[in-house]
């Protein structure tokens, strides 16, 4: 059994990580921490039944364990980060504070200088299905953003091929359920200013997650790439419905899908619907999976491809738990539901 | 013109009061404060497209009105009354300071004394269809509170009448839309916490609006009468729809539906529906209307009301300037919507 | 493993069956039928990734099977059942046809002879909690109602400890999630009638259900008790939560809340919550557990009791699996969830 | 008081319709069919309290009435047209049998021959913002489509200026509530298949509203461009957010704010959000306006513009009444709300 501690247990990632590990039959909590709630148990905060005391990040040791997740806010998960690590502590980041491999493009998307580059540099991006070299020997993985996620792995692969070297701007309108925000008391996220509602904000690029997918997407496809983003608040708890935007990739909806078959034909976790079937949040609702539709706009040379995730498990929890496996060498899907929607 | 002062304006209940007023033929909005939001428009802080300026309380000059709404908390209401009332000044008060004529009752249930008890006693209790005498010749009227609003228009008049003489305990089982809980930022009212869910809260006799639907019904019925509430937060913006079980009415649902359609017929404002047909919140929606349903309980001797109000209209803006127009002696459906209900 | 037909899959109960069965250890679908959409699979109705083929009826040969599932409407149930049964097949029906034992509580409350009365006599009813033992032996199950669960896992243990001795009337008052309603296309389920909505329907006592609860709940008393039960359809999916009125038990919430706790103590999907604190959706939303809350209601003789069960899984295919697990002497939790909530 | 007739009544659209009217100063509605609930009333259908009957089309005479709205399908809508018009009746079409001037677009997107071509040439598009004169003279007006109200009211005037001479496509990303879908039974409206989740239909240009948006973008640029459409079904009763991807304008969000801007400047029914502020539902709901936002997205090339409209009232009911204002020379707004939004 490996050994874990999880700092910040207290928000809605938190909470899906550590159901998720209850449930994983290579993982023990030793700590999980809330400084907020520390002294009362998750069960307290939530009605969720799980009596996991919650202590405060002093009280916990991190030698006691062989791995530690971190779902802090970015710099505060740095700030831990620096004073946890050591060598062989596997470390999970939930955090914007390791995604990241190039210091100057942190600070010009998260305006604040990185503390500890050195650790950086030597990190890797935790997207499995187009990293999963790289997290294997990694002690430090970002875990992606869950926008980016939704993004990387619809058109990661076509990058990667070269099959965006035509195109200047990826479009990406996504809609976000009210998880996405945090579990902050905020009027943003009070009931009535969402409900019967859809909210853009941070339009354009404007918001955080761009930097990061034009980075990776910049690398995979070894050529500057703009991203025009819209991201919506949705009324609903749990999932993002990406739709994205391909001009000029030459090819037809049909070869993009083939393409994105082949690239995951032995993923667990990625679906590419057949013929043309939407992506929808009840096909990846409380399970680890990416679903995504691949289709033609007919005489425009445009592929519009619908990418769907639940953003607290493929887009948080779920996605961490799948690098910690990678870590450790143990199956890519224990612990993890990689079966079927729900209702 | 009557000349308006609206101490309290950037909440729920404030902004719909403004909209209300601005349609008002006899109405003009002199002031409207806001201590948060001082400075700026409704329009800044709502997606509602009104120009109207937010000031400071201190900066408002309540001898440049002939009456006042306050959309203030309890506690700060009476002080700001207690700062500008003066002869001829009528106020409508939308907190919970002048729902009790008893100080020892506002004690009891608010727990602080009563800063001006000699206005409370002069006050009167702003239920139009049931206490219109008294608010005509009042200076002060206390609004009454959503939930009781639901019960005194169901069973008010059967109290009245002497038909809960055999009853010790009328149950009122209530759900509420989510703006019921004010416009402050808070984990309460976030939306993935009542997302999907349905929250009973206060449950008991622990609710406040405990001690205005007692002394109200009891002073209706001429003896003391309990209220099991069980208030819960239900997932929709507005709205409350209450379920009441009277036991030992000694009464048919069909005698009492009779009674209340008789002392509602020339009512503008509240409809008994025909023929058993429930109350839900789509008759009542964004209207000042309370719609009534009354219901056999085959074989049990209980009869069931069904109540529904909009909670920021009938059990809150729109009953004010229903008060407003009594005691100014205009239409009493002035700048209301009696209309119809709305998908 | 047991060899398993399914009638009747292709809806919400029917997939949330699929799900639990294809996860249980011991079990094998060998069939599922679907009359309206044979020939297809569950991926191609639902957006769930199952490639689980339905038949019809006719195409399926239940002597290839030691159990069977039937998720089909009331009268086609018995119908289907009186054509399969034999010696030896376990039977476990979702629908009302065997949740009587006598053949006229079932006429007076569906309005039709039972068509094999003879096997109604040698069934039973469904509830583990309250009737393990005759579930053991059954051949025929009849799985509960949702909405009598709620009640009866809440009021039955006062009922066969005496305590209901001075009442007449029990009081629910509950509120569904709409896929309680079926996956059948009709205006009462359509999105915009029940959003920002909540809809009493069959007031009083003329809800089927209040025959099965008036049932169970007077066999266990020992005596004939009425219930006043109020639907109603809440804007959210699944569950139901009930509050559950009770005068006259002579008991406090304490006692009542330590009679549960006492009965429930070994039982893996009840739990009575601590401290009067209520149920909600949240404890039970996607598990098989029903959660209690007991409140006083000071000074009135009454005690509430909340309820709170997945319509679907503790209402519907859990339970369901629960009994097969039970008739085939399989853990009681084998396939089953008995954890946390989830938001 | 003008004389009007409703065919079609018994729809959302309809029952706006008829609230709207009932409003109108100069209208007076003679009568209002529905075939399906035709000898009960609006309010027996609907929680609404109007109590207006509904007729089958057969007893109505158009000749007792000066306008007509036709709330009927498609073709439904042209035979009952070709049945009833006679010089001077004024007749506003809402389905999309009058939304072409040429018969073989209509054929080509709708599947069928025009039944009344000649008609068809002489009708004006209800669009009025953009086609008020051939409005005022036409006796035939058909009413745009809810989503084509979004994008040709935001890139309308930009095509008329020629701004969109180095466009092909225009990208238009849209989020409709579900009373756009009709209130026909059926599975694809069912609460819980919508609910907690956002549904792409009809994705590229398979939409028929790709039709009628490509054709009036078309003839106000005059040269054709397409429209790459993605209309989402999302959670919410009313309302439609469009976000429309502009590259190849040459134009800064400014340059094009400022011309939306200048356009309608004097139009009570549509408003350009000031300083990039996004819209959303909550500026529109209930009233017969359209907000828009101007949005840069620096460094692309790429302007953005949010466009939202209640499906019902600008989208359907509200333009309606306004081209029937137009088409009596009334007051444009009267009856109509410009007013503020609605939380």
């Amino acid at each position: 059994m490996v050994k874990i501690g999880i700092y910040g247990a207290s928000g809605y990632t938190g909470l899906e990580l550590v159901r998720i590990l209850l449930g994983h039959p290579q993982a023990e909590i030793v700590f999980a921490t809330s400084e907020t709630y520390a002294g009362r148990t998750l069960n307290d905060i939530f009605p969720c039944g799980i009596e996991l005391e919650l202590i405060h990040a002093a009280e916990a040791d991190p030698r006691e364990v062989d791995a530690v997740f971190t779902c802090l806010p970015h710099t505060t998960a740095m700030e831990t980060i620096g004073r946890i690590h050591r060598r062989g502590l596997k470390i999970i980041d939930l955090s914007a504070d390791f995604r990241f491999r190039d210091p100057a493009a942190y600070r010009q998307w998260y305006g604040v200088d990185h503390l500890i580059p050195e650790l950086l540099s030597k990190s890797a991006y935790g997207l499995p299905e187009l990293f999963r070299e790289q997290i294997k020997g990694a002690e430090i993985v970002g875990n992606p953003g869950c926008y980016p996620t939704t993004l990387l792995l619809a058109v990661g692969p076509l990058a990667a091929e070269g099959w965006l070297a035509g195109a200047e701007t990826v479009i990406v309108d996504s809609k976000s359920g009210v998880s996405g925000a945090g579990r902050k008391a905020s009027l943003a996220t009070h009931y009535v200013e969402i409900d019967e509602d859809i909210l853009p904000y941070k339009l354009g690029r404007s918001h955080r997650h761009v930097g990061e997918m034009e980075t990776i997407l910049g690398s995979l496809a070894g050529r500057e790439l703009k991203v025009a983003f819209s991201p919506q608040l949705a009324p609903f708890s749990r999932g993002i419905l990406s739709t994205i935007y391909l001009s000029s990739t030459g090819r037809s909806a049909a070869e993009v899908a083939g393409l994105l078959a082949g690239c995951y034909e032995a993923e667990p976790f990625v679906s590419v619907l057949p013929d043309g079937r939407a992506a929808q949040l009840g096909f990846v609702r409380y399970n680890n999976r990416c679903a995504l539709g691949v289709h033609e706009v007919a005489g425009t040379g445009i592929v519009l491809i619908t990418s769907a995730i639940d953003n607290l498990i493929k887009g948080a929890a779920g996605a961490a738990v799948q690098n910690f496996n990678i870590m450790f060498d143990f199956a890519e899907t224990a612990g993890l539901d990689a079966g079927s929607g729900r209702i």
